[in-house]
């Protein structure tokens, strides 16, 4: 479902054992429980049995959440044309009316996810959709689901307290490990997706262990280069969302200060992501012309972007020509090939990973296959990928700074 | 309605004057059309009657471009929640498809932009979506207008051959300066956007030469200390699309190989982008703990964003007490606010901007400094901003590969 379909640096065989162990070791880590959600049942049960139900009384679904509570979702509904799922993330002042925007409030149901139950965004997302949702007289916890690890916490109480129905989310999954738990499953089913899909393709990923040891080694040998950029440049419409959600992934799991052993941490790379064709319009000249070589290109191509039954007729323009009777993406598949070429022989690093698509189960199989390389980079590199400690101090200066105002 | 509300570096007077010197060459340059702009009546006269005429006859617009010929479209129909307008820029095999997907054809305009007239992929797409429509049969080109440099390439001449109308993009302005040209103000004017407020908004931007030479001189300061990674972290719900138009303009104008005097260019930084308080969620622990400081955060704030008049009445969480008779935007301030202060605090680079609002003026605004910062910052670092010859061997490479086919 998901391979390396070209790689140009070759991986010496110690430095594949040692990211072979650094993954067997990732698995046995606190906070690493997210490879074992494929195995837990009734989690996937209650999930798609929630979803559904939802479903069957409401037209759409407003995620509510942030970071690993909504990223996720927000990949599997850029899959989906036509997708009922939208999300309530950022808090300006037009994020509340903006997400309701067309749609009819008595058919909308409302999930509210925060793991730690506290983040301050999602509870304020809460409380001021619910005063703008009175006022249209609907009542929003009579139409709301509500995610958290404990029912001791603020989101937990107050669910009870308003006979909110709560799901309690693992504990050992971080936010941005945890788009294969309800977390991301329930807003699935909800859509349509097929959730037993998913699954099966996160319990494929798990098998491969030399494909993740594989992309570990190429993470480390770009490190050695010097290339502090790790450029995503995904080949699918999918691609600015899926984008995002690699970008917290990866950034927020390897970007430490400190490792396990309370020295400086070793540094790993800044991630980046781009969107095929378009990208090559965009970021393209900077890729390739930049006077330094800082960054490892991964180009994420989809044999099903590539496909399509729909050949083009009778071209009405001589560019076109050669795309007589193909598919329009054989040009998508052309231009991704010419443009590592092209990027190769201007001595930019590269690696490509092909999938067969992004639908539900290569999707399922490409979060958990990103999840484990990460995880397992993280361990490779002596680092905790579970925690964001960075992140506390303006969490901290902000409720100060409400404080004082 | 833009101003660097806080700076935390000063700008020497001899940086200062070298940048504003640099700023009045860039106007004189080849390509740098853009600036003339607002003076030329008549194409934002067309513009609007164009936009308007459309927007008659028809529900939607899907605008069938590329890079400069759509990314600047997407930021307007972003500021406006129920946009008529759609992009099929990425030539994915779902890409036609997706982008009709619950439009009726018949009450759906197109316009199509391609600077060169030669972008085979907007060319494909022009292609392919006329035969998806002829089997529903439709025809596009009585649905189309046509915006390319000269009658006399590709898709000037299927134009005048197809009699689908077609304006005349200023030679002169390159495509990721040309959103306040037609390319950017039909989609806008057809979409109920105010032209004459986007006109009058950079008609302002181009009074501020102190303010652009001071973004110029944070810019090469921020070089200077070896930060290779510039990152709009913009507060607006706006921030995906606003950053992908951004990203283009700056990668492609200052990611040089070789110089005007054609010795390797000066290096130039990776543009990145994030998005409020999402980001904080997810790439805010990258920034604040990766182990080298490689990056200039500018902070892009919206008074607007910040603003709303709809105060929380009775917060149901002890997190929001502080919000009680405040309205939500009050929180987006105190994060971006506090957000600032801790990067501060762990020794990382910023900058913030501080904007009136996105709305139709103020984009125009937006649009403009941004263009003459990373315009004259080419002129300075002694670079050509308009071109990109680090693009063509791809182009060439793709041709090659669809005909040996």
């Amino acid at each position: 479902m998901i391979e390396i379909s070209q790689a140009r640096f070759d991986t010496p065989a110690d430095l594949l054992q040692q990211c072979r162990d650094s993954l067997d070791r990732s698995f046995a880590k606190k906070g690493s429980g997210f490879p074992e959600l494929p195995a837990r049942e009734a989690l996937w049960t209650e999930a798609e049995k929630i979803g559904r139900e939802l479903r069957q009384h409401y037209e759409h679904l407003v995620v509510i959440g942030t970071g690993g509570s909504s990223l996720g979702g927000q990949v599997i509904a850029a899959q989906r044309p036509g997708s009922r799922l939208r999300f309530l993330e950022n808090v300006d002042a037009l994020a509340v009316s903006r997400v309701m925007h067309g749609l009819e409030a008595k058919r909308t149901a409302f999930v509210m996810i925060s793991k730690s139950g506290g983040t301050i965004e999602t509870l304020a997302g809460i409380d001021y959709l619910r005063e703008f949702l009175a006022r249209q007289g609907v009542d929003l916890k009579r139409q709301s689901h509500a995610l958290t690890e404990s029912p001791d916490n603020s989101l937990g109480r107050w669910a009870q307290q308003n006979k909110v129905p709560l799901t309690i989310i693992p504990r050992d999954v971080g936010g941005r490990y945890s788009v294969l738990s309800p977390v991301g499953m329930i807003p699935a089913a909800f859509d349509g997706a097929d959730v037993k899909s998913f699954r099966a393709g996160a319990a494929w990923a798990l098998e491969q262990k030399d494909l993740v040891a594989n992309l570990m080694a190429q993470s480390v040998l770009s490190f050695e280069r010097q290339e502090w950029i790790t450029y995503f440049w995904i080949y699918d419409s999918l691609a600015r969302v899926l984008g995002c959600w690699i970008q917290q992934l990866w950034g927020e799991s390897l970007g430490k200060k400190t490792g396990f052993d309370g020295q400086p941490a070793r540094r790993a790379s800044t991630p980046m992501a781009g969107l095929g064709t378009v990208d090559q319009h965009s970021m393209l000249q900077q890729l390739a012309d930049n006077v330094v070589r800082d960054k490892l290109i991964v180009f994420v191509r989809s044999k099903a972007a590539e496909g399509g039954h729909q050949p083009l007729e009778q071209p009405e323009f001589t560019e076109c020509d050669s795309l007589r009777g193909h598919s329009i993406g054989e040009l998508l598949k052309a231009e991704a090939v010419a443009t590592e070429e092209a990027l190769h022989r201007q001595s930019v690093s590269t690696l490509t990973l092909t999938v067969d698509s992004f639908d539900d189960r290569n999707l399922g199989a490409f979060f958990m296959t990103l999840q484990l390389w990460v995880g397992a980079l993280g361990e490779h590199l002596g680092l905790d990928p579970y925690d964001q400690p960075g992140v506390e101090l303006g969490k901290i200066l902000t409720k100060e700074y409400l404080k004082k105002r």
